[in-house]
């Protein structure tokens, strides 16, 4: 039986990444009756379709814009204020808008003029963007900002929030200039720091062939679309300078503690400490898998044999990575829940011809 | 037929994520008859024999050092030179000591009293350190640094050169000062500016909670051992300082685009061309493989449904990975060489009653 859908009509306002994904989240979840999605490209519409992440394409506003229970408004943050201004016009009485825009301060101010405004900030994204990046899994586990005001109706937030926690995302509520502060240390200043990084690598040849992992993770965010990043951190360049000068004075410190080697040693054991307790490290690291490690030739079917001794067996692989690909064979990582399954997987594999090994 | 190896005895000196690696390539890839492993830990020389990492173990130096033609200084950047003044008085007249260190110039001064010394550096790591995690993929298609100096003979240099790219790293070389000045700038600048980051979310909760997947990546290397993070840049303090200058005038200057929003776009796209164009993102990125994403149910022999079925059509599955696991299922990412696979095995996989989507 399928579930009452939360929504009848919701419109996607710029189906990219984060409007994709929350537009396959509505289907996924069956949250929605009918997801219309909104584009001033008919070629991401066309590509939207195809891809099953909206049920209908709209190029132009207009008074199909009248059925829309929800607007989402999920441009990039330079043109949110513009969008809105231009479907407006044609929403209902009752129609919600919120948004996706990672700056929240500005916004409130550009949008006061709509009735029923719930402005919105999922803190999910990637480097890859696109709707044929969009993937419901994206918001889930997500924090969600919501920062209301005192005009915000308490129907629509309460609609609004529903929807964010049926989507699999966490719903935290906060003033928007305190948003903007937050994401200005978390999210803004590392991008500019890690442009900043790249740069020093620029017209270098040995510095990027010395490049490791360790600089490749640092500087992902620089790989992202460079507008979308420019406009966010535009947007938010106020907060975005104080953040910066509390940067620049916690590098400086730790810049003098490589006079003291033990409390450069505090430093870095209070850093590790931090990090390790931020709430996305620890989501990324649970579930606890018992890991073991396979090596395959590089032929067909290696992973169907693999599998299909542990499915026949009732043993339930829980993750699955491919470590290596030559053409000499490589490495499959293989995750249990328990240390028994793990042990189970090793001896079923052992028996048909693979060699394994076992990772804390 | 096993071919001849390179050593016939290594000696690999502290037997953590790197020696271990080292280890495990020599093994795998038939290059040393025996592997003897040294360590200061009981603990660490146990698990690294129950592991198959070495064949044999050692808690003190002694006359056993005589029968090395390697040994390989694996310990913390700063204990190395204790390490090898332990060992040399044992060694034998025509035994290679090369390092692991991630600084050069002042272990150079350190070691100038041995006879064969190549000192080395593979750029390779991870935040999760110890001999549990070693694998010999971490070194594969890894830069291996080496800096001989006028005094290095040529004959070890040339033997530690084919190790290096017989364990599948690619080897470079150049002096010891240039390579402390260029890991100054690639490794641990982005460290301490990664610890200084995440002092900023030290003590307060709110900026923890939204600190979201960037944020993780950008600061993972300060989830790194401290005590080897610390030995690391104290080590290389006066390249780091000079690093350190040349980075806050690159972020002041982005701080200052941010009154010209067109530079600051420009500046972006900088950032973004030469991240992307970056040898390790690029080898990240390569083969491109045609990816599927298949929703299953979170039940026993799922994957080994899936994988038997293309298996048993001819249909190699270049890469795997599990996009999400919950209760109520989750999502598996296949990757194919060709399109043409992609699609045999979309239809094969709809066959048998699972909905996929392509991802470009």
């Amino acid at each position: 039986m399928t579930p009452t859908p939360l929504f009848k009509t919701v419109v996607i306002a710029g189906v990219g990444l984060i409007g994709g994904s929350v537009a396959l989240g509505l289907k996924d979840r069956f949250l929605a009756e009918r997801v219309i999605g909104f584009d001033v490209s008919a070629e991401t519409l066309t590509a939207a379709l195809a891809l099953g992440v909206i049920d209908e394409a709209q190029l132009e506003p207009g008074e199909w814009l009248r059925e829309a229970e929800l607007i989402v408004l999920a441009s990039p943050v330079g043109s949110l204020g513009q969008l809105a201004a231009q479907l407006a016009p044609f929403a209902g009485p009752d129609t919600i808008f919120t948004d996706v825009g990672s700056v929240k301060g500005p916004l409130a101010k550009e949008l006061a003029y709509l009735r029923s405004y719930v402005p919105g900030h999922p803190m999910a994204g990637s480097e890859r963007g696109g709707v044929e990046n969009a993937q419901a899994a994206l918001l889930e586990n997500a924090i969600w900002v919501l920062t209301p005001d005192d005009r915000t109706p308490i129907g629509a937030l309460k609609r609004v929030r529903t929807l964010v926690e049926s989507l699999g995302a966490s719903a935290v509520t906060m003033p928007a200039d305190a948003h903007d502060q937050l994401v200005a240390t978390v999210s803004h200043l590392p991008y500019l720091s890690a442009l900043a990084l790249t740069h020093m690598v620029t017209r270098d040849e040995r510095l990027a062939l010395l490049a490791a992992g360790g600089f490749r993770d640092l500087t992902r965010v620089a790989s992202g679309d460079p507008r979308m990043s420019r406009d966010m951190v535009l947007a938010n360049r106020e907060a975005l300078r104080e953040a910066a000068t509390r940067f620049q004075r916690s590098l400086e410190h730790l810049l003098e503690l490589l006079d003291t080697p033990e409390a450069l040693l505090e430093a870095a054991e209070e850093g590790k400490r931090t990090r390790d307790s931020l709430p996305v490290v620890r989501r990324s690291l649970l579930p606890p898998l018992f890991d073991l490690v396979v090596a395959v030739p590089d032929q067909p079917g290696q992973l169907g044999r693999i599998t299909q001794v542990l499915g026949e067996h009732g043993v339930n692989i829980k993750n699955i990575e491919v470590l290596a690909i030559r053409d000499q064979g490589g490495a499959v990582r293989l995750g249990f829940a328990t240390l028994e399954e793990m042990e189970q997987a090793r001896e079923l594999l052992h028996d048909v011809g693979y060699r394994s090994r076992t990772r804390a």
